[in-house]
């Protein structure tokens, strides 16, 4: 753990231990042409504004400082240059280049995202690690309906569906807070209201599920096999009302499962991360992650991961790149990790107020010991 | 743009262009007591505590730094040596050496507010720049409803003057934050809830305007024009209940008038501006602004800027000082504008993070050129 | 006012006065265990996760910073080290050596808790300062209850209890943020009401107080003395819920007793210590207290506190410790205070933003100032 700056380009030489991205997504196996490739970069769903690109965003500029170095050109070079070259070497090559520099060496990848995107093992393997399954719930119970004659059959099936994929899947995902809002019933729904709610949501097409019962089963059933539960947080695309995914919505639920065994990860959480910091630190089951908000914020990373150490126990914070689509997400959500990370620690460090040694401990259980103890994936 | 530290006294060789102050009230045309110089320091509607005075506040620390050298007197002097210089030099030579250091350009000035107070080109012309006014829908509304005989009347002459006033001014602003809180319904009320509401509201006396119904017509009635609609949201007078003026609360509107065409300007949005930073990044037509805050926030400027910078697309930033009242107060939000984001940017040049080609290139868009293109002022 | 990085162990050469913490908690008498010891680190009121530690915190951290140096062990040294070299001074000697480096001239200890704990006159001596008692009112009325015969009785009693504390403590603190939420009507209940209220909770036990009348009632009684009143705001233990802890839900309380003449002082805070200084800010007889913030926030107690110096006037702003059960929490309480203070004043007259002696005088206000003047102690 050293606190010098990091030159242009990824670096993998901090003395950070392989890192744990527990929370990331599949990469599209096409070459975007430019317009796709600004979509990924941001969270809207729309166009940018008349006049604006989403290149001029944290999440732009910090591709473009992290990834061209990678691909042979000089940091900061313009976005065309960037994607002429990007297309030259190929989705492949792009793929190993800027993975390899990411030193990842566990891959948790939600396969729940539609499209043509890369698998765990697919997408471990350009990055030079190991790739894992996380089962986003409401995907599975949407494929569960779409093959349902009925609310018996439905709710039979995802029962079977959900205990299967707890032996294979190392995690459980929900977006609760995209289909309703984080305000719902703590308690577990009886089986009479999941059958009334199964029912009407089946007879009505089914559409996109966001029925609050349903959610509130899945979660349920998730909890019931012990796995870890993900749950997104906080800021993410407009589909979500932001206040509504306040992680301490969740106070009720946390609650209610602190005797399950089950262990709830609250994902992204910003700009709740403080919030969501004290729920960790008072509720032993809860974890919290810094993902999608230190790839948002670039250089503002560093304070927001300040911000989550204020109240976070040092063994409750996990790392993920929330990557999706793009490789140079999860070449910019690791670089940005380390470097927060790097400068945190070794500001503390130079102070006095901690020791190099724990320091130097703590970096090693947020970048991959604390994920690996709560999935219980293999020792490196 | 440079990292150096300011010395005392404004400057404008930071290489930014003229300002575009987008959101700012008319000043005092009488020389001030000390009582009422001090009021204008606070957003406080009852006197200071006893044994406090509203000087020892960050923005009177920061009035003492910036001003007196304008004035000849050293920066940090006592209030009442200040107040007595600015006496000495009468009302209109200190507004003439407060507004001519603020390198301010062009003025979008609110002229809603009550008393004796200078207007957008008067006060412009005090400042070497260029006045347009902005419209306070709800002052609108009551001046209206003061010449109106009943319901229809006042529905069609508030009608023809929210359409006259989009010819002349560039933007409107509502104060619904103030009046009933941002938790309205997102659509606009039906032409008979309008009648009933005004109809109830005429009444009544007709006092200030508070209704909903009537508020939301305000607003959808501006919307209408195609002009930019500013909205107060976050801190402000005790009138308004802060978690009331939660920027997300516009969720719902946001979604709404997404396809209008027409621009929203969230102003000031603290301590929620992570929150408004967030609604900019997702929603095309929102924007947001970092006015009042860093007037208010002293030494905290830099930091807080940097915060609005973590989700706010560089395109979607806008400055403004909300001044009102003291000329001191232009200064200050100039100043402290000018600060933080030399500050800010320099440093992520420094680190590496940003090319200093796009530090120039964004600070002028925040600077100045967001504004232009929002408002479709006139290139400089 | 220095700005130099203070060195391991605590000191009290910074300039400032002896420190006024105006709100702490009475010290255990006996020697405690190694889990009952790490207990006192958190808020949590259940064992660490598996695999993780109270001492892996910020306050953690904190206690192996400042307070090995005072038992003669170098800063940082293993929780094993320092709980055996404590276990060999024994709890006066380790009392007397933590409280004797803080530079606290007077304790205002809230004496609700419950425990073998030490009361404010022998806090204060072993501090060498001065104690001065709070009374929490919820413990008072339970106390009234268990020896009330019937609901007049105990409205009757409570009354004079009450008043009668009003002569000898120096203010009153309600926790209805842990009891009901700060939800609460703002107005005073119904004498009817709060007989009705008074008569069911005593036929039902009468357990802890969390009826929404009574604590309405006691407030009231509270702010009929004329003292100041401690409000619990944000953090604590997992029996609040944070999101109705927020100081903002006061708001209609801080109207309601604006021409009272009462004082009231808004505990903790975090993470809405911004919303708090805002209330602070506008309400002249509203106060905010950095408290237990800074010593859960270790190494960013600095950024915390600058974050309430962002909208708190400086004459409205409050130190204390909180520190609840082990004395180590008063030496980290002051020492992160003192750092944090003398680190943000130290910045800010470093870059011209404030002068020195601005600087100084604050410092004083804050540490002890403000809290003389509104708790009416006599000057030292």
């Amino acid at each position: 753990m050293t606190a010098n700056a990091p030159g242009p380009g990824t670096g993998t030489d901090d003395g950070l231990p392989p890192l744990v991205d527990h929370h990331c997504h599949g990469i599209i196996r096409h070459q975007p042409d430019p317009g796709t490739f600004a979509a990924y970069l941001t969270e809207s769903d729309r166009p940018p504004a008349a006049g604006t690109t989403f290149f001029d965003t944290q999440t732009g500029f910090a591709v473009r400082r992290w990834c061209p170095p990678l691909l042979d050109l000089p940091a900061h070079c313009p976005p065309d240059a960037y994607l002429a070259r990007r297309r030259d070497l190929g989705p492949d090559e792009t793929r190993r280049r800027l993975l390899g520099a990411t030193g990842i060496g566990a891959y948790l990848l939600d396969t729940g995202l539609p499209g043509d995107l890369t698998g765990p093992a697919e997408t471990a393997e350009a990055g030079g690690g190991t790739g894992y399954e996380v089962i986003r719930l409401e995907t599975l119970a949407e494929r569960v309906a779409a093959g349902s004659h009925d609310a018996e059959d439905f709710t039979d099936t995802l029962d079977h569906a959900v205990r299967n994929a707890a032996h294979t899947a190392v995690a459980f995902k929900t977006v609760a807070a995209y289909r309703h809002g984080l305000a719902l019933d703590p308690q577990p729904p009886t089986s009479e209201a999941v059958h009334t709610a199964a029912r009407d949501w089946l007879a009505a097409g089914p559409p996109r599920l966001t029925d609050p019962v349903l959610l509130r089963h899945l979660i349920w059933l998730a909890v019931a096999t012990g796995r870890p539960l993900q749950l997104h947080t906080g800021f993410g695309d407009p589909d979500l009302r932001l206040d509504h995914a306040d992680p301490t919505l969740l106070t009720g639920l946390a609650r209610a499962t602190a005797d399950t065994g089950t262990d709830l990860v609250l994902l992204h959480c910003y700009p709740y991360h403080r919030q969501a910091a004290y729920l960790a630190a008072v509720f032993p089951h809860i974890y919290a992650d810094v993902g999608l908000t230190l790839t948002h914020t670039g250089p503002r990373a560093t304070a927001v991961l300040a911000e989550f150490l204020e109240l976070a126990p040092f063994g409750k914070l996990l790392f993920s790149t929330d990557a999706y689509g793009l490789p140079e997400l999860y070449t910019v959500g690791s670089a940005l990790f380390r470097t927060a990370l790097t400068s945190v620690l070794g500001d503390w460090t130079a102070s006095g107020a901690w020791s190099a040694e724990d320091a130097g401990r703590v970096g090693a259980m947020i970048a991959a010991e604390n994920a690996r103890r709560v999935y219980q994936l293999p020792a490196r």
